[in-house]
């Protein structure tokens, strides 16, 4: 078992311009490292989460006390392997994990910057994440990988990096948020900013937390990280063993009581707010993918997933297509699951391949 | 036009056994109807609403002054032709427009009754239908008919009433609910009942409403009810044109403000309550096709569409499936339509041809 990072954090105090015009004077970017970087700083993988996730990839997290996002990925012999590879992971700008965001503590008044924290799009967190790479020394980075908003961020370092990027892997994302998507968003954040402990987002300051409706928008995202087929198989019209027909509205079926459980513990782990900035960020991610890939030389696998309803394979079919109009050497697969979007995140022994074939 | 039918509604004093084992001592059922009844009482077709529809199907609605909701489908001359038929549609026991439910006054208390309304199943609402039926001196159906879980009313009548059903035309419904639509269920309750203004189900006595929390489980209904690409197709990215990119959380793209105009309108007609005591009587919906159906000698047309996710059509195979293992007469027709589940509800030249030449 490799020893879990305990994460660093470092502190850039030039000025960050951001999409939405405002600047930071300054922020923070937590972020863990595994493995060791090589005597010519080329063998540096960086991993991008998604909305939920954060820097502990591996390892036991040290916030959480549970096992890192991606340990089916990432490790010594995983096929993101850190005997090989230098694995980088930052918390993005706005997260809640130590970099800078709402939730962080505003050094002119001692307290969570909360609503007055400026609004961040992707494109700002890799910036952001672009200032880390290069304080520690890297020029190019041998890949960059995520899914879903990773894998957003992934296409962002494509179309603002191309230099820097060696290779790319984005997975399960797309070029763009959907309709669709950007509804099932603005719902989780209409149960959030309806809590009444939400104040306005200045729930910190009063001790309070939005509990209730951080787990509605939490089990309105996990519903949509699933599909279908996979709900069936697991949970299909079971009822909990404790509970008889109640004919109430208590927590009946076990599809209920899984979902109440990832809310329950979604809200022990994430601010509520954090939620509200990154679940916008995706919304206003945008990226012309006939355009955007102009100047790139990076080799770039795509990955999608049969049954993944959120970011389907059309949507990461486009990226492909637009990358081979401009030139580029990019392949998507699209793995056949019935796991949905979540996949990536799942024992995928053809993801897996593929990413070690890739890596070679 | 036909003049809108103003409604009507017929109490019943027999004691209801319900599936719950609590009895109902007596209910009302409010309903409408449309065209003229022949002498031979052999031309009444009933129509099922769905989850938020209700008994007004054509003409003006007098409780929301809006247009019946399946205007598209029946009156003179449409595929459900009121000059031929005689069209009853009934509130849902448990419903909001006039039947027995929780918003409605319960007669000890001259109080509404809330959640001490007994729990109502799918099977409940169509006993109180056939009630009804009977009353109004119909022995045989010449068509049962509905959407969702107008469907899997028109399911009940094929089970539990098969000598008065002449023809069934079950549409986008399924012989169960799925762990994912149980799932998306729960969110909404949870909103629901997350609201303060709920008051554990006791506002009415209190003066308010749960208008947040309703209006968000009406949110996650529709985009449920929809599909990806009809949203995209609709509303895509387009900001709405009074909004500035804001880096806020306003309503900025089109498509949450079609969502929150669709919350907002949903609440001026809807009982909270009743979308808890409704969407729970779906969840527990549960009937085994192949043996639910055996002295069904009725001919069925079934009906899904290509694009609904919530109702697919392999759920609606599998119920023609089990109707021609029981040697029934029934067939099942997909239609090509990227609508989504709502597409019973539209313009769907193909349905109204269907329709029409069933009931010929």
């Amino acid at each position: 078992m490799p020893q879990a990072d305990q994460g660093h954090a470092m502190r850039f105090d030039e000025p960050l311009k951001l999409d939405s015009g405002r600047t930071l004077p300054g922020f923070t970017i937590a972020y863990a490292t595994y493995g060791t970087l090589n005597a010519t700083r080329s063998n540096a993988v960086l991993i991008c989460h998604a909305l939920t996730g954060d820097q502990f990839v591996i390892g036991t997290n040290p916030m959480t006390g549970k096992p890192g996002w991606w340990e089916t990925m990432v490790g010594p012999g995983k096929p993101i392997d850190t005997e090989r590879f230098f694995v980088i992971c930052t918390n993005v700008l706005s997260g809640c994990m130590g970099s800078s965001g709402p939730a962080s503590i505003d050094p002119a008044t001692g307290q969570a910057h909360g609503l007055a924290f400026p609004m961040v799009t992707v494109a700002d967190m890799v910036r952001a994440q672009a200032r880390l790479i290069e304080a520690l020394g890297i020029e190019t980075l041998a890949c960059v990988t995520g899914g879903s908003m990773g894998g957003m961020q992934v296409l962002e370092w494509m179309a603002k990096f191309p230099q820097r990027v060696g290779r790319a892997l984005p997975i399960a994302t797309a070029a763009h948020h959907t309709a669709q998507n950007i509804a099932l968003h603005e719902i989780g954040r209409q149960a959030i900013m309806g809590d009444p402990d939400w104040r306005n987002g200045d729930y910190l300051k009063a001790g309070v937390k939005p509990s209730r409706g951080l787990s509605t928008a939490r089990m309105i995202g996990h519903v949509s990280y699933l599909s279908e087929a996979a709900l069936g198989r697991k949970f299909g019209r079971a009822v909990c063993s404790n509970a008889r027909a109640s004919f109430g509205f208590e927590q009946e079926f076990e599809v209920e009581s899984y979902l109440h459980y990832q809310g329950a513990s979604f809200v022990e782990r994430f601010d509520a707010n954090a939620y509200l900035y990154i679940t916008r960020a995706m919304d206003y991610f945008e990226l012309d993918s006939m355009t955007a890939f102009k100047d790139l030389k990076a080799r770039v696998q795509g990955v999608s997933f049969t049954s993944d309803w959120l970011f389907p394979t059309a949507e990461n079919r486009r990226i492909c297509e637009g990358l081979k109009a401009s030139g580029v050497d990019a392949n998507l697969r699209e793995i056949d699951t019935d796991r949905g979007h979540d996949a990536f995140l799942l024992e995928e022994p053809e993801l897996f391949d593929l990413v070690r074939d890739f890596l070679k």
